[in-house]
């Protein structure tokens, strides 16, 4: 971000009276942390407006904050201010369309450039260390920052970082880091809240690393209607337990698969061989050690396992 | 930490050909990268004297660094400074008595103060936490630490702060951690590194996933002597899984008996509730939400786990 961005910013927001802001459906940590804690702070800038943070609640993150509900009428002639959000599709409440003109602020490259103004740092570990960067920038300091922003923007940095494992977590991601836990916030309470999951999914989790199988540093599972059935999970749950068997020693890539409606949905992961041509083959794609791909018989799955084998020995 | 605690740390070096660094036994990353980082840049800080570091490597580890092979000859007369050790008996390397003298630098409420030296906070978050600040302090700058150091200090920080997760982790931690990120260490790839398990160890945590009981907040497992050769583990490996069961919405406490020779040996965790007054009735003690028990019989475990579910409830 720059400072013509950052003014233009600004000024927008001085130009309205009511500011809504949105994020990506289904919602993670940072999607939540930088939608709040802007809104937070930008209350104690602009007293006199009005900030609304709409979009549905994930249960298991209602402890970063609450959401506003919002009557049609509001967002009419509002300005909508979008976090952490790739493409206009995927916001959170299709009532963006009723308000008056669009702010992005991200950090994913760019699907749609959908506001007037976008303010996109792809460099930067998550929308919130940009929301920090812009509370700087617009002439917060260090003590404006209250205890309630401090614990949003550590909670999304943390979940988009993978609790500062991912390369993504650089240098200045920590400095931000350590300068909000100067605030009173308990983040280990946090963390674990997080990392909570209920005793199905734990056990499922369970499952998962019983089962899988590991030939040629490849690791696998087929997870069956029956298997969904059996352990009451859901395929979209069941999803979620991908990186589950990401800790065994000497794994290379793996599939994690997962019987849907008309098709077996297969999640590739790998730590260094590119897999992404692979998923394409086999009608999907993605990133280069994180893919997607469709299979429709269980014959057509063997041929990608061993595809995958191939490729990575 | 003081300035005439450094001074004297700086004198005896000064005073000495050799300095030989040790750190406890069965070392973790903080015992590891506190003393290889320190014994790397007093290398680079003392360059005409002879450091070493002893002790036994463990196998998963091994990326942290080498231990060097050292003759009783060169103990006898060397200097010994050893890290991230409460008392004697945990030295590794019983040779330390063949030194002339002793400095101890720690981070654990001390048991032993057997140095001539004891440099200990316990407000640190790890003995790497603490060997940076030494470094700093003795005249290192930024430009001085180098990577090999910078790596050291890092894991062994992750290590002790549970990935910058428990709450000892502070403010200046985390702004150690970020000046640390500035030398090129793969922060990612030695996280990976350390959280890499075998896969009968990856089996063995599933199987306590799909295992334990869930009663009341209080999470519960028994590995009996036939679970432990089904799953071709020993008692001590099993033990590393105690807190395998911590992310379960609800938890409040939770018990991990393993079947030992003489003994069923039980460790108590809590999310809460002081549980080492019950750990001391049964021939146990330790932490007020971290403590080990004994048991002689199944009935008497059975009686253990009942006064800990009235105990959280």
């Amino acid at each position: 971000m720059n400072n013509s961005e950052i003014k233009i910013l600004i000024d927008k927001i001085n130009a309205y009276d009511r500011i809504i802001l949105f994020r990506h459906v289904r919602p993670d940590p940072d999607a939540l942390g930088s939608q709040l804690g802007f809104k937070y702070a930008l209350q104690k800038y602009f007293p006199n407006k009005a900030f609304y943070a709409v979009g549905s609640m994930t249960d298991n993150l209602s402890f970063i904050g609450e959401m506003d509900e919002v009557e049609d009428e509001t967002f009419k002639g509002a300005l909508a201010i979008v976090l952490d959000t790739a493409n206009a599709p995927r916001i959170d409440d299709e009532r963006y369309q009723l308000c008056s003109e669009m702010i992005k602020i991200d950090h994913h490259p760019p699907v749609d450039q959908y506001g007037i103004l976008n303010i996109v740092n792809t460099d930067s570990s998550s929308t919130s260390e940009m929301i920090y960067e812009i509370l700087l920038n617009i002439g917060f300091n260090t003590i404006e920052i209250n205890t309630a922003i401090a614990r949003c923007l550590y909670i999304g940095i943390v979940g988009d970082t993978g609790r500062f494992l991912f390369n993504n977590t650089s240098n200045r991601t920590m400095e931000i880091a350590a300068d909000l836990l100067n605030y009173d916030i308990n983040h280990t309470e946090m963390i674990n809240q997080m990392s909570e999951r209920d005793l199905k999914s734990i056990r499922f989790q369970g499952y998962v690393l019983q089962n899988f199988t590991f030939e040629n540093g490849v690791g696998f599972i087929f997870i069956s209607n029956e298997d969904l059935i059996k352990n009451e999970i859901s395929s979209q749950e069941a999803s979620l337990f991908v990186n589950t068997m990401a800790d065994v020693k000497g794994i290379k890539a793996w599939a994690f698969a997962v019987q849907e409606e008309k098709e077996i949905r297969v999640r590739l992961r790998s730590k260094g061989t590119v897999i992404n041509e692979l998923a394409s083959k086999y009608n999907g794609g993605g990133h280069p050690l994180a893919s997607g791909a469709s299979v429709y018989s269980l014959e057509e799955l063997q041929t990608l396992k061993h595809e995958l084998i191939q490729l990575v020995n």
